[in-house]
């Protein structure tokens, strides 16, 4: 099968890495939109536009199945690509409910955390997958605008991250034993936030991705392949994704989404 | 007259502000392109492409001239900006000629430092407005990726702002008695970054600008007003412009720039 992955940019690498070490049997195609990056700080009705404009292209390039490899599409656009991919037989798979499964088997008691970036955190949809899943269980959502910035300049320890954990996520201390990581790019940060929240459970929801994945769609028969594709900046993309992947995404294409097509387009935001 | 002002998103508000002191007998139209910030890690065919986009709408609303506040934009996009609208009759006014300008007639001697974006400092604009004005001059740019999400967030001083600019600046200290302040959002943290570097003249070219444009324009002869629109976010930009404005910017309009005339269409990156 062919197994579309699509982030706002290069956090998303995270999760095709756990996807490629279960399904590396399916052929995947990576897309970074980085000419529009980041997506955590817009508003809902442009975070869909742009989310389907990505769709349209990787349904285009005849995908089986699509993975929402970013949590802020998840949150405020994961009904709309449902909407627009399954009629066409194409599942949809979101962080976010993997996340909040991952997160309920380890968490033991009292409430749960999710540190994400500030469209994540506003848009809820970890609070109603939570409400879903575990009806009284509080969550305690703390955004993080500056860890992303932080990740893509590669400070990864040291005094700044270490002051900017401290000051988003000490009022959490003593009071949560579990945090889903709830941004594909705060995996990299695991060791700084771990330092000030001593003793929780930090939950990486791109392995319960991947594991989700791979229970429906299996681990793929073929010899596998791997695609980057980018809406900006190739060479900055290939840079920065070894980070992120462990390995350098090689090569990378810039690919023109251009518009989508009827059946991926909503009216803009008025 | 009616002068458009656009930036990639908000900082440009620390030039209309100036603007505004100045020539306030015109009408000001700012546009954000908070739909498709930050330009600042974009590639250059990509910035032009989207300050293309917004200059057209501009041009659509009716302005007599067209100032960038915003120093990446400057860099890629003026001289297609300028192909552009001259031949309208429309005059362009960059923020880097201006910022130059302004650091030779404080600089006394020794190397000058361009502090910026990654795109504004790779793009090279100051090295060449330099190589112009005074061919001998040394240039030393840092890229402050940091800087932008930090005035973002609102983090205008103590320890992680302090570290952070320690961390770019330090191996300037010593070697420069002037620093072009090569980002709008820059002039906020203008404290913290003389703290790292005293005694140094720190450049801010909001001001020049909005001289520049005095001198070419005059200070308008009607009552004058403002318009604030966005291509996203407006309660966003509302909240965060205070902050660079010095009064909240309100009302602010969503617009949609959609695609530009054919006098501005170029070809996408390939």
């Amino acid at each position: 099968m062919r197994i579309g992955v699509f982030d706002s940019g290069i956090g998303g690498l995270t999760v095709l890495r756990e996807l490629k070490a279960r399904l590396g049997g399916h052929d995947l195609l990576y897309l970074g939109d980085t000419a529009r990056i980041p997506y955590g700080t817009r508003s809902p009705q442009t975070v869909i536009s742009y989310s389907l404009r990505v769709a349209s292209y990787l349904v285009e390039q005849g995908i089986d199945a699509l993975v929402i490899a970013c949590n802020t599409a998840t949150t405020h656009a994961l009904p709309d690509l449902e909407a627009a991919c399954e009629p066409l037989g194409i599942p949809v798979f979101g962080v976010v409910h993997p996340g909040v499964q991952a997160a309920l088997q380890v968490h033991e008691e009292g409430q749960l955390a999710l540190l994400g970036t500030e469209g994540t955190v506003l848009g809820g949809a970890y609070h109603r997958a939570l409400a879903e899943a575990a009806p009284d269980q509080e969550l305690i959502a703390v955004p993080c605008p500056l860890f992303v910035p932080l990740v893509e300049e590669g400070w990864l320890e040291g005094v700044v991250p270490t002051e900017v954990a401290r000051r988003y996520l000490e009022p959490l201390q003593g009071r949560v034993d579990t945090a889903i990581l709830g941004c594909t790019h705060y995996p990299l940060l695991r060791e700084v936030i771990a330092s000030v929240l001593p003793g929780v459970h930090l939950v990486d929801s791109a392995r319960a991705t991947a594991e989700a994945v791979l229970e429906a769609l299996g681990p793929g028969e073929g010899t596998g392949s791997l695609r980057f594709m980018v809406t900006d900046g190739p060479e900055r993309f290939a840079d920065v994704g070894e980070r992120f992947l462990g390995e350098r995404p090689d090569p990378v294409e810039w690919v023109d989404v251009g518009q989508p097509t009827a059946a991926f387009s909503r009216p803009l935001p008025a």
